[in-house]
């Protein structure tokens, strides 16, 4: 068994590359694999896949259902009515929309916040990809609902087990003004205790920031210190509305911070710190957040966008260049996740994308990363693989009408 | 002969659509027309083609060749140099590979400045697009030069003349700093005489007005009236750095300004100031600039970008919603170019898109507009007419594989 890619672009070598179970085994010149299948990589670079560090992938039932309105009209008055009638059968086919987009823009892994854990789960076990899934964690203040949802995490902790090792299981408490004080250690102590990662949206907004001075006497960040909540196992979404204090406090506990730019700029959230953030030394990755607030979950057009905001908030051009915004999106996630992934290497975990070198967008072809990062879009990708699997080939998804057909179905119901 | 769309979505209904020349005849349910070429427009939507309205199309030859860098040193260490090197035939085959992208992502018309007029004409009377074209006129306060680039620029009107009706000649004086007063006034006075546009780069930095008050005592857009210079056939790229006067100034002689959101945050220029722009009644288009400043022509993210670029600079995201920006990138550009294009109504010329609804992006679909602006990409393109003819099919355009093998050449060539 096997896969044996011939003659692909790795840097500016031509290599084959073959992988064997889930991991790339060898990468060399003139590779033999008996009963291996081959696939022709010549005309094509193979590069990781993107790991999308922040998603609500079922919100992609939401594509397009409310845009350009103010934050608050937004939530309450479209997306919470909307996302109060979906059951768990309504989230699998939304995450298997959002696990087709994000085949068909490159991407082999997702960090994930929703409600009806096992509807996402279960898309993500039979659409091949890699994730890490927390359920939504809201308590507001009400010690019975903090009750259910501390059962709750549990049990989807037990279940998630029943999984393939492709789905890892994470703490999701949603935010400081959603979650109590005694749930948020609760969660982070359980986090601690089994190993998992924790996964919550700091500082996205001003009035986020101005309500926690007022409750707290502190920022969020420093709240978050205080009462103990800080370490490398937390997935810090947004961070928008961060002082310097704050950011050497996200460096000093090794808090992971992920940058959504479309959502930050399409709510009006505000910019992201970059420059201050990176010269602290926090390990940065990228997300798309959900589709209702993007409206897609394309990681080539959001590592453009942080490039272009970077540069523009900070008025140099040389601010966040392609490199660097390229291993946000791919190393530093898998990274940030703890998994062997996000570099093509011999003994990696085999996630990775065939991009084709004809498409029109990557000619002349000076520079593969500039290409990928500042002018390819979904087009160029040809073939994803996911732990050792293809997922896609010449651009197409096995069972994609179907796919697309169930979701389309919402249109008529919703609109 | 004609060409007949059937069951197409235009709008909220399924219709048919009938061309006949290079003009919609017919737009009505249940068309026939003996002898018409028919199209399936089942799952698909029919909408205008895209306008770009800023181009320097054949630097898609320098795409990936310098990111990243600080403005002085990318354009005189790295584009400059390369640019010098380039003939007609360079140009033209760079022209091919710009037509060949902007086909695939649904531009039908574009509005360019560059080198070697009859390279980037041949290029276009080829690929089928719409153009109007201009030769960069550059004389740096130097008499000799400016003779013969007036002598050039009578000539390249008459030579234009020998193409399709497609392609349209306009004045190209490249910007206040490198074009002397005088031919300034001679280029305007000779686009006047012979109903012409005039296509000048203007506010793109913040160094190009600080020189003009120091020489003037004025702003360029001050200085620019004063001189005679504005008027409703003036197109002016950029617009970036501008007093609320200019911008009266600007909306008082019906300038018609074109916003190139990627370019400028790229290359740090600025912010576009969008609201007073929108607000003082400006015509506002859209255009991507060159492909070495962005570093593709698609018009598609260029929506996305501008309409984020504005709800983060204006903190308030109701600003440019979905509707305006498609309207930037279609009716308004092709209005500013004269052209009855832009909108989908009988009469108006044949230069149209067919959007697959069945792309994964474009799920479930409640809003075609907010799907195109915020989540579409290339890949949702299926079929381009222009002109009548179509251009592109199930997403292949006719001779596409040797386009791309001559302008892949280029790499081996400049890297």
């Amino acid at each position: 068994m096997g896969l044996l890619i011939k003659k692909v672009e790795l840097g500016t070598e031509i290599t084959d590359v073959l992988i064997e179970g889930n991991r790339i085994s060898r990468i060399a010149a003139e590779l033999e694999c008996d009963g291996a299948e081959v696939i022709n990589g010549s005309g094509k670079a193979i590069v990781p896949g993107f790991v999308n560090m922040h998603t609500h992938a079922s919100m992609t039932l939401m594509r397009s259902y409310a845009d350009d309105l103010e934050l608050h009209d937004w939530l309450t008055n479209h997306i919470w009515p909307l996302e109060s009638k979906l059951n768990e059968e309504d989230i699998y086919h939304g995450a298997r929309l959002a696990c087709l987009e994000m085949i068909k823009s490159g991407t082999t892994c997702f960090n994930d916040m929703y409600w009806h854990f096992n509807g996402v789960a279960r898309a993500v076990e039979e659409m091949g990809l890699r994730a890490m899934l927390s359920s939504v964690f809201i308590d507001f203040n009400d010690p019975d609902r903090a009750a259910m949802e501390r059962k709750q995490a549990e049990q989807l902790f037990e279940q998630s087990k029943t999984y393939s090792d492709r789905i890892g299981f994470a703490l999701g408490p949603h935010a400081i003004y959603t979650v109590s004080e005694s749930s948020l250690k609760w969660a982070k102590a359980f986090a601690d205790e089994h190993g998992l990662l924790f996964h919550i949206h700091i500082s996205e907004t001003e009035k986020e920031v101005n309500d926690c001075v007022e409750l707290h006497g502190l920022r969020p960040i420093q709240w978050l210190e205080k009462i103990g909540l800080l370490g490398p196992n937390v997935i810090a979404a947004h961070g928008i509305h961060v002082t310097d204090e704050e950011i050497e406090l996200l460096a000093k506990h090794q808090v992971k911070v992920v940058h959504n730019p479309v959502s930050n700029m399409k709510l009006a959230s505000g910019a992201f710190p970059y420059q201050r953030m990176a010269q602290a030394g926090i390990e940065l990755s990228l997300g798309t957040d959900g589709a209702s607030s993007n409206n897609n979950l394309c990681m080539l057009e959001e590592m453009k966008i942080a490039a272009l905001q970077a540069k523009l908030i900070h008025a140099d051009p040389t601010v966040l260049p392609a490199q660097q915004v390229f291993e946000m999106a791919t190393c530093n996630g898998a990274r940030a996740l703890g998994l062997d992934a996000g570099i093509i290497e011999e003994g990696m975990l085999a996630d990775c994308v065939l991009v084709d070198l004809n498409n029109p967008r990557l000619v002349p072809g000076y520079n593969l990363i500039d290409d990928l990062v500042y002018s390819a879009d979904s087009s160029c990708i040809d073939t994803v693989i996911c732990d050792g699997k293809v997922l896609m080939q010449n651009g197409i998804v096995e069972g994609e009408a179907e796919i697309i057909a169930e979701a389309r179905a919402y249109k008529n119901r919703f609109q």
